[in-house]
Parts: structure tokens; sequence; C-alpha cells
């Protein structure tokens, strides 16, 4: 159930809504756009009286909402979702967003010789993995608190902001405090406990696409997060498992105009989990911007031969570098352009471009 | 890496061995055989000295593990696991087990009359679920604790093993203390950090095949549990997401002698989730014992289409008793017979049979 | 549209509302059954005037049939088709049917070989490629209408059906001249030029279903040969495409029970091209039949190491007589009973059994 | 087994090679290359000596190719193949090709109508649909000989070069009579006798990808058609078979650069057939173009309501403008450029750009 709220409804009667709304036994969730605000019911105790809603001060109409995701849908929020950082990066709109670095932070040294060559190179979001969800209980699982930590020092030091997995409750309290986006890996797209907790915090969160998932179980891994009150989610396509053996999963980038027409969301590509292998990687970033997602995540590493983790899928930075200028290129054909960020200003003008 | 020791090695020599691999900064699982022990070594942290450990008393050779998969294979441990509950039901080895229940426990009544008459016709295991994994989070979550105390209310009552799921590191805590199996969903099969919790319970663990998971990576979620010194692991296929649309999953069988080439674990089939379709649930289950699986798991409902979740799958009491009837007479061709609990027989002399 | 006749309906009144169909521009099939004949009407020259029909001299009904496949449909042909052939054998109906032999016929010797040994197991089909789909153009494509001469001494030598796969006009012309059975492979379920020259062919054909068809689709395979008046039409699970690699196809037996539920045409099982490894074929093999398959195609090789083509998933001899003797035991759960070939008999007599 | 010919070779020595090859029981390929000519071996009579080889005059030296595909390897060929048409357009190589029209020709008057807006718009090729593989035998099965006249005036008429489907040995010879380039269906990808009968033409064949066809299969398909001699052969990706229903198949865009790293010859990219939806074409058809394909095809409709087939996925031809707008833009991106038609030339001279 929807509540429109009339364009000129002033904040005390839509307070005055969701309180009502909280009486009832229901949550409420205000969701603001450009022209009025409305406001998403949630609970699973049975039906919302219409009637008595309708009849409220400020309210223009309300509305049953069929699809089984609710908040996450366009019936709901019909503006784009734009999430915002502090260092004036935004996930979704106009900008495209590019996230980059190593899958496994491996020590401050390689974590930093990274950093400074993506943000050189433009990213304005660092990722690194301090858990890591291994297949194998023998392999690598990461450094922990140590990388959280590694991965603060290179905020302050490159002013990019932070992306890292949480993969339970315990890293999840640790990445909500140390980074700026909590991604939720592919393997726990349905990891619903996880989700409600995610969707208690106040941080954005990036959902990887589960290897099989459909479209419609991807949105509800977001209205999980949503029904919990954090509206910040961030989608992300990284492939699927088929039969087909020439990349490591099969990228589905027509999810992207298929998640647009039913969501407000923003969503990214990953184009190296969604292949696999390094020399697919630039053509599928050009082809996922070109598809219209809002960014790309990509993996890039100083030494890929060495990595503890997915280095035949990393990208070198210097292919990075021509990446973003390729997807810079691609922008504006699809009414877009590339944000680079503050430290990638910086060489630029120094380089004397 | 594994330790094979000779077959008249003392316990006094096998524990020398096991404490000499954890001065070695590894994890040792002593696994007895028929005819010996071996011990498998785990541990991330680099190369087991083979030499040393071969000059150890009791020690007939060292053997490299080739496979990701190592306490799971039988290269490690070649006869099958059975495992063993206090009613002296099993899993694995010649009898065929069934577990069987309603998806979701809604009420006290509702619980005890489905559980009558799974027991009358002969399960010996219970399964209800009492913490729910649903796509959307406004539909039904589970009784949670109470729907546990009820199902410890049914195993007093009906001498029927208990089966139920947890989905979180509270609910594990909970499902163990209460329940006799501890199921992990589907959903679940790659949360590795679930999987290490388990792993660290001393209680019997069903996983089930993630819905697009390769037999090595589901043999790779029991070797999470099993790392952690938890051996007690039974697997279970319920089908994998595929193009065809005539069932709700595709119940992947051949999985069963496959699983068997490689792994000494037990092996269910579940013909509910696995169909979506009560009309094929008969004959998959008929299918799945034929093709060598340790036994079923199955939903059954008194009143399925009033049911909370999953009636359209869920088999009416009578059509169990029948299929109770059909596997108990497929048995003996793969060398199983079907295991009837204690309160079938009584109602089985009780009605003249 | 189909027009079900009174149960006592004259061959005249049937034959009356034939003509009338045609006249119409339309293509009458009259399909008998155990209590009265149904007339399928195919064309698709718009829509049929069901008021004329009705009035007709015999006629009980006329109803309309929404499904995409109309005459493969139970809605116009309630009771199970049973194919006869020549020497008694049948398939669908009360006894399952086994089809035996090499994947390709490479010489007279190494035919009779296999002929010899499936024929005193049981079988009462032989099966033999003469013409390969092989994926390579540098493969060994068959010996063509030599194999063809093999199978026709096969047939005479040791009273066995034979049944070979057509794979285009011209071998289809020869297969139905020399063979009892038509084979169409999985990659020409879709070619519906050969379906329909099938469909004009007075021979039972088998159609395979495609590597990712769905039930609708391998239905209408179907469709396209009886619109043509070839009413003698048997289904055959291969196995599917999936990401599922621990087996060359996924076999997908829940099919079996979904087409029973919708059509009346036989269905059969090949367990070799859906697992692709011997060790699955005997699990698979009896699943098959305890699913309610109306019997097995199998791959059977004297010396499979060196076979010309799919060598590792062809049965040794001995096996093959294993795998009869373990459905024959399944049989009577599922109603039915192996039906084994006069050879056989006389074997097994002559052996003192 | 491949004779690379030395750079000075004369066409004398070319033909020498040729000749002892064929002498020998194989069949030669000649490649002509940049540098130097390759001469392909195929046959499968058993191994080429390659002493003999090596001794002829302007032999640079003998290689054996591992891959399964042969002619279609870029260890036979380095360089991409570019194939030409009559009036100057071109598929490979710098310019991208673009092939548009409807899914079946329908009349005489849709076609000219459609035919002039796609060249009006810049596309070299015209497409249609005349001899129509369809799933049910009872829907619209394409107006053949008379859609191939048609298609022929237009050709005439605005410049365009003709593409449109071989089903059968029948309507190949036709196809190949009447269009400039056959295109064999995704449902004939493996229909082996009808690509041999390709492979004999003269004439430039589009293969699609089967439905559920890895790479090697694709290229196995190409070779088919090469190994006869016809090496005009382009590549056509159109989505295949998942569980993903947003859509009506999942393009798998990953394997554009997956084939380009193995293979010489052209991929076109098909978002109509890849999607089914509208809404998705453009961006997927730009997803193409960015990740490197030669081209793409795409059904374009004027009146998609009243299709006989497909309309929910034809572009209307406004929205094909736009697509054409929106590569030409991405084409630098990728180091090509768009080649638009004459027709266009004239008309975008008349309208005074």
């Amino acid at each position: 159930m929807l509540v429109v709220m009339k364009a000129q409804a002033t904040p005390e009667e839509i307070q005055a809504v969701c309180d009502h709304i909280e009486q009832l036994g229901f949550r409420p969730h205000p969701l603001p756009g450009a022209q009025r605000t409305a406001i998403g019911i949630t609970g699973n105790q049975g039906e919302v009286n219409r009637g008595n809603l309708e009849s409220l001060s400020g309210v223009a109409e309300v509305i049953r909402v069929s699809k089984a995701y609710k908040l996450a849908s366009r019936d709901v929020k019909e503006e784009d979702t734009v999430v915002r950082f502090a260092n004036g990066a935004t996930i979704g709109g106009r900008n495209l967003a590019v996230i980059a670095g190593p899958c496994s932070i491996e020590s401050r040294e390689q974590a930093f010789a990274i950093a400074e060559q993506v943000a050189a190179a433009g990213a304005q979001f660092f990722r690194g993995g301090a858990y890591k969800p291994r297949t194998s209980p023998y392999a690598f699982q990461g450094l922990g608190l140590e990388a959280l930590r590694i991965m603060a020092e290179i905020r302050d030091r490159f002013g990019l902001r932070i992306v890292t997995e949480a993969i339970d409750a315990e890293s999840l309290d640790l990445v909500a405090e140390w980074a700026d986006l909590i991604q939720i890996g592919a393997r726990n797209m349905q990891n619903f406990s996880l989700l409600k907790r995610v969707g208690r915090m106040r941080k954005p969160v990036l959902i990887k696409r589960g290897m099989s998932a459909t479209l419609e179980e991807f949105l509800m891994a977001a209205e999980y997060v949503m029904s919990e009150g954090n509206y910040e989610v961030i989608l992300c396509e990284r492939g699927v498992r088929t039969f087909a053996d020439h990349a490591r999963n099969t990228l589905d980038l027509s999810i992207i105009p298929a998640l647009q027409h039913v969501s407000h969301l923003p969503i990214l590509v990953d184009p190296s989990h969604g292949t696999g292998r390094r020399d697919s990687v630039l053509p599928m970033a050009r082809a996922g911007i070109a598809a219209g997602a809002d960014g790309i995540i990509v993996e890039v590493h100083n030494h890929p031969e060495s990595a503890f983790s997915d280095g035949p899928q990393s990208l070198f930075p210097e292919q990075f570098a021509t990446m973003m200028n390729e997807i810079e290129q691609i922008a504006p054909v699809v009414g877009r352009s590339l944000a680079r960020g503050a430290t990638s200003k910086i060489t630029a003008e120094a380089s004397g471009k």
C-alpha cells in the first residue's frame, strides 16, 4: 500500500500520516520525490484500511501496490534513486560511478600501490576484500579488521570512498563502521538475516545478484533491506550460471533495461566476476555502460599473476586507465558523464592534460 | 594430506600423530574406518612436511589428497558414512531414511496431526520449519522458538527425530539445542560463516544443494563443516535452476551416483522442492531411491490448500503412505530396506496388517 | 478444435464428418479411443464454424482445444498411445520397452556381436547409428546404407526391431525403408522440414528432446509429425544443458510425470546420452522406470574402449543384462512388466533358468 | 594440419601444394593472408605425412592445429575475415554492418514500406523471413518464393543487400539464388546436412548461435560450412536459454571477445531475438557494438502490433533511426565507423543534414 501526499503537504501532515500508520501496527516508509512525498506501508499483519488513510489531512490518494517488491518499485517511487557520499560522489543519476581495486587486501603496500593508480585514473571508489567468502575453507579468507584499517587510511590519503564486503553479523558491524558502502556478495543475496541486519544500518549497501537469481528475487533482496528502513540500495549485475563455458559466468546485461523499467534503484556492472577473463573485462565494461548501467565495479591489481585471489580476471592499472577513457567516451551516448575523483583531476592537471 | 595408520595402530599412537600435527600448526581429523584409522590434515598455513609424519610410530603411509574437498572425499575415507541417532535411526548405510512433515510449523494442532500420520506411515524423522527463509520480507517467517518447542513435544510423543532449518547464528544455537538434525537450506549452502559455526556443533547436519551449485561446490560446503570437526554431514539434492518450466526446479538425480563415486557422505532427495508439483513428488521419490539415494525428505500437510507455505507441493498423508509402500518395494533392487519407525510398527500391528 | 463422436457413431458417420472438415479446407485427424472416436481438426486458415459440425449425424460435441499442442494433448485423446510393431513388440502401455545397441554401426561383426548379446538379455529393439550427426565435420559420419543393411540382417537373425536415426530428407527415405522405428535426434528436434517429412511417413517415430527444449516445444515437435497424419510418435528424454558439470547432460526425469499429465504419447529415457558416464547409466535407467517411463534406450558396446563414438557412456553387455534384471524388478511397482524378446526367452530356457 | 607458404611463394607453387594434398586424399583450403597464403588441410582419413609437404617448393612450415575447429581458427588465419558484397558493403573489418527488416515478409506493401525506412536510416542490408521455422505447425510459415521475389525487387529499388533464412535443401537452393546472404537459424545450427549443403554454395552465410550452443559448437557449425569450401561465414549471437525470465533469451555478449580471441570470423549481434522486448533492443544494440561486435541484425516493423510474428520485439522505424545514430557515436570508441547505405546518404543530403 502506498499513500501519495499532496504536493503542498506539510512536514507535519506527513509525520501525522506516518504516526497513524504506526498506530495501525504497520511500518511507514516516507519516500520524498521531486514533486511530492509518497509513504510506503509494509508489515505482514494483514490489510490496511484504506478509508481512514484517505481522510487524513494532506493525503492525495492511497494506492495498492501489486508487485511483490514494493519499496524497490517505480510504482512507489518514480524518480531514479541517487545515493550520495561524503566527498560529493554519487551512484545513480547523471554521473557514472567507478569502483576499482583488488579482490583482496593483501598488504598495506599492495593496497596503497593499487589505490594510488586507480585514483590517478579517476576512480572515486576503492574496493578491496577484507572478509572473503571462499569456496574452500582452506583458501585465504582475508585480513579482516587489518584490511579495514588499511582501507580507512586509503580513504584519508586518496579521497576514495571505501567499498568492502560483509559476510556475517560480526563482519557487518565492522564494515558498517569502517567503510562507506557495504557490499553483500552474490552468495549472500538470499541470506535474509544478513539483509535485515543491513536494513537496520544507515549506510549505503551494494547487493550483488545471486548466481541464479531472477529479476524478482534480486529486487526482493533489495526489498528486505528497504523494508527495515535503509533505502540507499545499489544493485550489481555480476553474471549468472549457465551452460556456457567460454567465461566464468554469463554476464546478463539485458537485466539493466529490465530493472530500470520496474525499479528506481541504481544498477552497476561487474565485468570482472561477470567474465573471469581479463581480455573480456574492457569489452564488457564498455557494453555495460552502453546498456545503460550507472557504473562499473572492477578488479585491478598491480601484480595479477601473484594475486591471492582472482588474478586472472584483474586488470593491470594501465588497462584500467584505458577503460576509464573508453567509458568516458560512451557516456554521452547514454546521457551520462564520467565523474572523476579529485585526485585524478589534480594528476591530470599536473600532467598538463 | 592424509595419514593412514597401520591396522594394528594403538589409540595412543593415533593420539601421538594428532598431537604432532597440531604442533605443526595444522588440524588433525581422525577418521576411524572398518580396517584402520586415517587422519586428515587441514589448515591453510602451507605445506606439511611429509617425512616427519612417515617416521612416526603406527603410521602406514602419508598421502597427498589432490581434490579440493578432502575430508568429504572417498580418498580420505573409503567406507560410506552412517549417521546414527538416539532412537536407533540412521541415515546412510543399508536402511533408507525418510524425513516427512510440513513446510512450516503453523500450530501445535497442525503439527501434531501431521506428525501422527507420518509416524503411522513409518517415517522416522519429522521435519517442520521454525525459521523460514522467505523470498519476501512480508511473508510468514516462521513461529521460531514456539515451533521448536512443539517439535520437541512431537519427538517425545511419537518417537520421531526432529529436523529443522537454521538460518543464522541465533537460530542455529536454538536449533542445535532443540532438534536432532540441523538443516542448512539451499540459499545458505555458501553462507560460509554459518557453515563454520555448524562445524563447531556436535550434531548432525543436512546440507541442501544450492540452486546453481556444482558437485564440487556442494562438497566444499560439506568440507567447511567437516574442517571444523563436525563429520556428521548429510547431503540433499533438491533441484537446480534451469530453463525448464514444467517444474519449479530441475531435480538432478544423476548427481547421486556422481557423488557416491567421489564421496562417502550420505545423500537424500527432496522431491517436494525438487519439483514443486504434488503430482510429480511420488514419481521422483521412487526415482530418487532407484537412483541410489539414502532416503527421502518430503513435505506432507493435512490441509495443503490452506498451508502457510508450499501447499501445492505438499503430499496428502495418504499419498505419503503410498510413497512409503512404493519405495519399500524398490529398496531391495538397490540393496536397501526401508526402516520404519517404532510407532509405525505398533500402528501396523494394531490395525491388523 | 475437436469433434467428439457418439459412442455408437458408425464408420460412415465418422467418414462423413472427416469429409465435411476437408471441404471446409481443414485437415481431419480421426483418433479412435476405447469408448469412442474423436476427430482433431488442424489447419491454419482461420476459425472453424462449430455450428455446422455439431449438427452432423453422430457428433456428440465440438470442443475448442486451448493448448498449443492439440493432437499430442490428452484433451484430444485421453487414453495412452500404444505403438505396435510387427513382432508383437509395443512401446507405451503396460509393457516396458527396451532399445539397446551401439552408438554407431562400425562393422557387421561388431553389430552382430552386440545384437546377439542384447537379444539374449531380452531387448526387443536394436539401435545403431547409420547416419551420425557429429559436432565435427572431420569425425566418423556413419556407414550409411551399409549400416542399414547390416541392421536388416540383424532383424532377420535375432527378431529385433530396428531403430536408427534419420538426419535429412535423403537418409529419412532410406531409414523409413529399412528400419522399424525412425529416430529424430535432439539436434533435429526443431528441424521442422524434417519433422513434416516424417509426418508423411507411415512408420513410428522416436523424437528425442532438444538440449534446451521446454515441455511445450517438445510436444510441438510431436505435433508437427502428427499434424501430417503420422500419429505413432514416441518421445524420449535424453538430458538437457545446464551449468552442472558432473555429467554430460542433466537428465530431467521430472518431465516424465509432467508429460504424462498433458499428453497421451509414450515417453522413453536415454540414460546414456543423459549422463555420458557409464557408472551413472544403470542408476538413471532404474530411476527412469521408477519415475514412470515407458522404457529405456541405451548404448551397449562389446568393446567400449575402442568404440568409434560414445565409448565412455556405453554399457558392457553384462551390465546391460544386469540393467534388464533391475528394471524388471522395479516394473511391478509402477504397474508394468518387462517384455523380453523371443530370443531372450529361448536363451533363458536353454540355459535352464 | 596447416601448410604456411613463404611470403614470396608463387601461385603455381601454391597450386602444386594443393594438388599434392588432393593426391594424398585430403582437401586443401588455400587461405590468402596479407603477408602470405596458408593452406588448411581437412579430411578424416587419418594423419597427413608432414615430411613430404615440408619438402615442397614454396612451403615455409607445416603446423599441426590442435583445436577442434581448424579453418575457423586464428591459428590457421590470423587476420580478420571481411565478407564483401556487390554494392561495396562489407561485414567484418572497420565498418559496422547493419541488417534490418521485418521478421516475416507479409506483403509487398509491408516489405517496401519498411525497406524504404531502414534504407533511409542507413541500413545496408535488408532482412525478411520467407521460410519461417515456427514452433507450431499451425502458425504462419512464410510466403516462400513470393517473399524472395519481393526482396529481389527491394534490392533493385533501394540498393539493399538481401538476407533471408534457409530451412532445408529446397529453400536453400532458392535462397542462394535470390538472396545475397544466406541465414541459418539457431534451430538449424546443428543441422549438419544443411550446413554441408551451404558449404557447397559460393555465397556468404550467416550462422546464428544455437540456443544452448557452446563457443566450440558454434565454431564447429562454421567449420562444417568451411570444410566444404565456403569460407564466407558470419557468426551471430542471438541469446541463449537460461533460467532468467526477464527476457525471452539471455543475450551472451561476452562470447564476442571470446570468439574474437580464437577465430577470425565476423560476429554480429541480434538484440531482437536476444531479448524479445522492444524496450531492451536499443540498449543491447549499443552494448553489442561497445563489446566489439561487427554489426547488428535487428527486427523493424512499421506496424509491430499487427505483425504476423515477433511484433513485441520489433522496433518502430523511428527507433531504428535512433539506434543507428547511437551506434554511430559508439563506433569510434571501438575503432570502427558506421557504414551507411547509398540511399541513406542521398536522403541525408536532400534533408540538408
